[in-house]
């Protein structure tokens, strides 16, 4: 069995990730023949959980953003050292629900976090575990708000920062996918959830043959 | 009232630590006309004790050097936003148990983590607010571990780490006295109580002139 693959899903709140990352991993669970990891970032370990539970909760202004950022990274280096490099290692397919390019987002471009600090950040805790493929779930911020704000409760501190902070996070999405297509791609997530899940899938088979 | 100055103990388990800074607390307190704040790392914010009780406690390995060094800036983050630096603008005195160079000896020379990296996070975390003087309490391993064994539990992740563990700790730690002389002071803290008490109290009259 050849090395695994490591696909990430990101995108604002109300993108639809989670519904969609589900479907892909009924469906390569079924077709690939491959172990498939359903995963997600802050946690995907005991210890990251718990880590998610204390950025993910909370007064808006509980931490500062680089704090924050310090905290996705040590949640993302225990999951990376017990779970991620781990399956690849299997031959898995790690499916992810948010990585790197969340903190990039998230605490760069929308907490104005010196991107030099979190480039060195992302390098020394992701090192060499890249993702293959990158699925980018594109929507307005106005549509996606909705969305996020008539599900069920828990886990709004960052729904609640306002909507300039959920440009900057689309605006940050977007040029990260322009500045590495080779492994990104832009998924409009306008769509009804089957043309999203065909698109996914078409990207999947285009790029990695999965 | 001129700006506050900032003092950070340092040492191996069992070094006595907590006594002395207990004791120059008071004596500042009555002697020196400023405001004397008492304070830890990892904690000394409610969200800095929530990541110590993550740090502190449980088994070994529950969390790698890379990961620990991540908690434990993200708390220093928060502390330095929230406590020491509005703190030193007020002109206190601030007493911080535990600090950077916690971080260089017990996940840097202790964990092997990679000293760039390690540089790179204090650089960005701490920015300039560096201590004004930082006094290294140093004592054998073997003393230090048995008296840290006699006093009651919890905490122990680091105690538990072994001997060779604890003498990369030391070695660390008088290495960066060498290195950095104009802010470190090293204190034989194998002496009694009195005698350190006395030792550190000359440090800051002759350093500081508090």
């Amino acid at each position: 069995m050849s090395q695994g693959y490591f696909i990430t899903f990101e995108g604002g709140e109300g993108s639809g990730k989670s519904t969609q990352i589900r479907r892909l991993a009924e469906r390569l669970t079924a077709s690939s023949g491959r172990e498939v990891v359903l995963t997600r970032e802050p946690g995907g370990t005991p210890g990251g959980e718990e880590i998610r539970a204390l950025i993910l909760n909370g007064a808006v202004d509980r931490w500062s953003p680089v704090s924050e950022a310090l905290l996705m990274s040590a949640a993302r280096r225990d999951h990376l050292e017990r779970v991620i490099r781990p399956a690849l290692a299997r031959g898995a397919v790690v499916l992810c629900d948010r990585f790197a390019d969340s903190t990039r987002a998230y605490q760069g471009q929308g907490g104005a976090v010196d991107a030099e600090f979190i480039a060195a950040l992302e390098r020394h805790v992701v090192e060499d575990t890249r993702p293959h493929l990158t699925l980018i779930l594109d929507l307005p911020v106005a549509e996606g708000l909705a969305r996020a704000g008539a599900r069920a409760g828990g886990e709004e501190r960052f729904e609640s920062k306002g909507q300039a902070f959920h440009e900057r996070l689309r605006a940050a999405y977007l040029a990260i996918a322009k500045a590495e297509p080779e492994r990104c791609q832009v998924i409009d997530a306008a769509q009804s959830q089957d043309a999203v899940a065909a698109a996914i899938e078409a990207a999947l088979a285009e790029r990695l043959g999965l």
